[in-house]
């Protein structure tokens, strides 16, 4: 199983903040917690390496792809987007994170103006709770999970109707979010995960790499057979008589 | 189209703070506002009552029905509950208000331990966020609904994934619920809706009313061809040639 | 209410078979059963109108628009998808036809890549199993409807899981599809009903077209708050506090 | 992981012929194939066993158990059915086969007549359509699934909505059925698997065996929480101020 890391990794070149958060990016943190957790092939990417580090050969031989943007979503270049929707649509799973819902990319699988929340940048606590606790990603987790400080994000938030809810979050300062939703397009799987403001240390919490390692196992599809489609001229009954 | 709203009304007769902030009972707060809606055919039935008054007659001409509960759950007559919940599978919509997650009839819909939730009365501020603005039950409901002081309701809430999730609510706690939900059993529609703790005049709230109202008009199975079912021994195909 | 039904319009032009079962093309049969219906402001608009007879006027007073195409997806203009994905957002409703799941547009709000299926013209009887009697498009439909013609189309069908699925179809040749199939996206609400292949007189027949006419009066979303979003830097309960 | 194969096994004793398809009973078919995938601790437990082979201690060390009923469901003491229902909402998985729709326990998480569909035995041919190829219990089924001969069982189904649709059949007489349906409650997770009728040797077919075995390994839950739940006096933040 192979996965790949991509960030944008604009913020930790120009906010010393950040870059102390996150020495080797959020890229570096998540692939390190990873490969701690017993994944053997992880890889990164990032926005300004060549083809955004997403050549055709990279996603085909990735099964599952982290995905992090914020500052940038315009500069990801369409073609890019389109590969890797096509490799989703094909069985990548996929695991959007934080800023990622404004991305070219979720919106186009969301179907929606995924963009649209209510947010705010403004230290408060955010406490997530688990509305789903037998699902795989939420294996080991409890009742809930507080974020000490996270950017607050706000309903209504213009996403498809997740297939399975699995979080949601209590901000401060009166704010509800849905914060951990599983969708479904193609054979691909996609996971949406609130947490991750650049300027807080969220993935180094125990708790948060937890989740994140579990949808990693939840987010590869093994051996779904490829999608038969186009013109069956011949009706099916017909081929099985003999 | 016919509603019947049905009440415990214990509290009403053993707590003079909830007979002053509902002199004519829950149920009567209840039909009131229906009535001033526009709903012609209100009728109230309680615990107390013959057969619950929910008679077969009663509740066969009974097309939406509100069920409030809390302390005598257990001394609803098994028979009744049956009753309703044969009612429901032909297509009596079902309103299930506050604590009546805890009935036996919810249970046995949900197929669920409903009862299962974290719970305390301690006066704090609910705020309901809407998450599904264009369902005819926020018709006229904006971003969302305050409610001063009400009991706290908390997730885990161990209820069937709902259908449709149409509200999350926020507590002064710490905690988050989801407050209003949709379900469909056989040809019955439900929504369950956690406001209305009795001693908080919620239902005298004018959104409140308003989702209630809506929620009355969805519930409404109208002209649903009864479902055909059992032994139907000759191919279908073979009914269609000729 | 305003209704607006979208035709490509190029079978009845180029197929006498088609203009002979289609006199008034498609979007003609389809106005005048509306108004038949009881609708009183139903437009018909076609591809080869300028701008496809969409203009953002046209669009900005359509409640409900109905979406047939097929031959010529790649000469729907970018620009007006965009601009009838932007009214769906917005609250618009929209029942997609038939081979309108190839579209740029039902594709852009699947998320996947809709277009893929299995088909076949060979005049095969469609039999359309009900399997959500009480849903308000179904008012009035039995346990089936049974079409004696009709291109066929198969399963594994590349949509997004539908949220609500009304109809499942059974075909001679042994293929199975689910063909009535509800979404949302932003404030707007989608179907997706499968037949209707343009040399077959489907639209023609009385259940097909009270179907149809249910789907307008369910997909018209009435007082859905428009969604708030953006910066809020002021916590909400900041807000309250006086 | 601990799997317990529940079976009726009246058929066995009372019909030569189904004693002829399954010389050790359907459970020891079951049991059988589930060894042969690997997994090594598996039980069978019967009706006619005292409390039907399915103690307190036997539940209690059951992860994921089978269920296959047809003619004696009213024999199954509600005691014992309670006790399985218990099991499942702390986490057992349950994998309900065939005629299992009709029983007790499955109309008791069903929350809905579960019994009503259209049926008939004559040895028509049953095609299995996979509409969700890359779930996990689809693993390695490809676009469908052929049964020879089966019993029939068409729609309307009165099941509640499946949560996930993995597999739609299609009938040689005319009529679908959604046939393989996953399900949550509490923190079990529930399959629903059509095929299975006592005569026919169906069972005994690869692809029928890799979803169930497929399904074993979906249906297990590990690591979920307990669900913390009553009355908490204390708001959840202040139990975190230190």
């Amino acid at each position: 199983m192979n996965i790949t890391v991509w960030n944008e990794g604009l913020h930790e070149k120009l906010d010393p903040k950040v870059a102390e958060v996150y020495p080797k990016g959020i890229h570096g943190c998540i692939k390190d917690f990873l490969e701690e957790a017993g994944f053997e092939n992880v890889r990164t990417a990032t926005l300004e390496e060549p083809e955004h580090g997403l050549t055709q050969e990279v996603l085909d031989s990735t099964d599952v792809l982290f995905y992090w943007g914020h500052i940038a979503h315009n500069k990801v270049d369409d073609e890019i987007v389109q590969r890797i929707y096509d490799r989703v649509m094909d069985g990548m799973g996929l695991i959007v994170l934080h800023s990622g819902h404004e991305s070219k990319l979720f919106k186009k699988i969301m179907g929606t103006k995924s963009n649209e929340l209510r947010w705010r940048e403004n230290d408060e606590m955010e406490i997530m709770w688990n509305v789903y606790p037998s699902h795989p990603i939420m294996k080991g987790i409890g009742a809930n999970v507080v974020i000490p400080h996270e950017e607050t994000y706000g309903e209504f938030f213009n996403i498809a109707p997740p297939e399975e809810l699995l979080m949601i979050s209590w901000f401060e300062g009166g704010e509800v979010f849905r914060s951990a939703c599983t969708y479904r397009r193609g054979r691909g799987k996609i996971f949406y995960f609130k947490p991750g403001h650049e300027t807080y240390p969220i993935y180094h919490m125990p708790e948060v790499q937890k989740i994140l390692v579990n949808a990693a196992d939840w987010a590869y599809t093994e051996g779904a057979t490829p999608v038969e489609h186009g013109h069956f001229p011949v009706p099916f009954i017909k081929t099985l008589e003999k």
